[in-house]
């Protein structure tokens, strides 16, 4: 497990605009993340984009799996890579250049 | 009309991975293509992204509205830039280098 940790801290650490890198299962329930404080937004944010996911599965389905996701807002940009137990998803402040 | 046109072309023309450009309002509704046989699959593209948006913006709704979004799948990858009456959508064929 040391190893994830060690992987989350390096997409983490030297990026500035990097909010946060969790782990999430299919449903979007937090596995692992360097935020320290996961509040419910955080949380919010794994089921959220578990939905997106599965929402874009079910409608793109002739087109195989969705292997990657990159979603801007006005806050927050989010870079989700599905696999198949897990997700990895990397919360960016949409606003630090 | 000619300038949307214009621009379109010059978004699907030079690049051999484009698949085709679609202007689709926020229904999925096609209103201008560069596909010249706009067949099912096509429109069911809009429709599915459009589906995609709304979801996305239902679940992420106090981060604000969606500004931009990019999925890959393993036959296409989809750039979709929603406004607020339609959305331009570029569809690329995911396995040209």
């Amino acid at each position: 497990m040391i190893e994830v940790d060690e992987i989350l801290k390096n997409i983490d650490g030297p990026f500035k605009n990097v909010v946060g890198v969790l782990i999430v299962d299919r449903d979007g329930i937090i596995i692992k993340s360097t935020i320290n404080e996961v509040v419910d937004s955080i949380q919010n944010y794994g089921l959220s984009i578990a939905n997106i996911v599965e929402s874009a599965n079910k409608a793109m389905n002739e087109n195989g799996e969705l292997q990657f996701l990159r979603m801007k807002t006005k806050k927050n940009e989010f870079i989700v890579v599905p696999d198949k137990e897990y997700m990895l998803i990397t919360i960016l402040n949409a606003n630090t250049s």
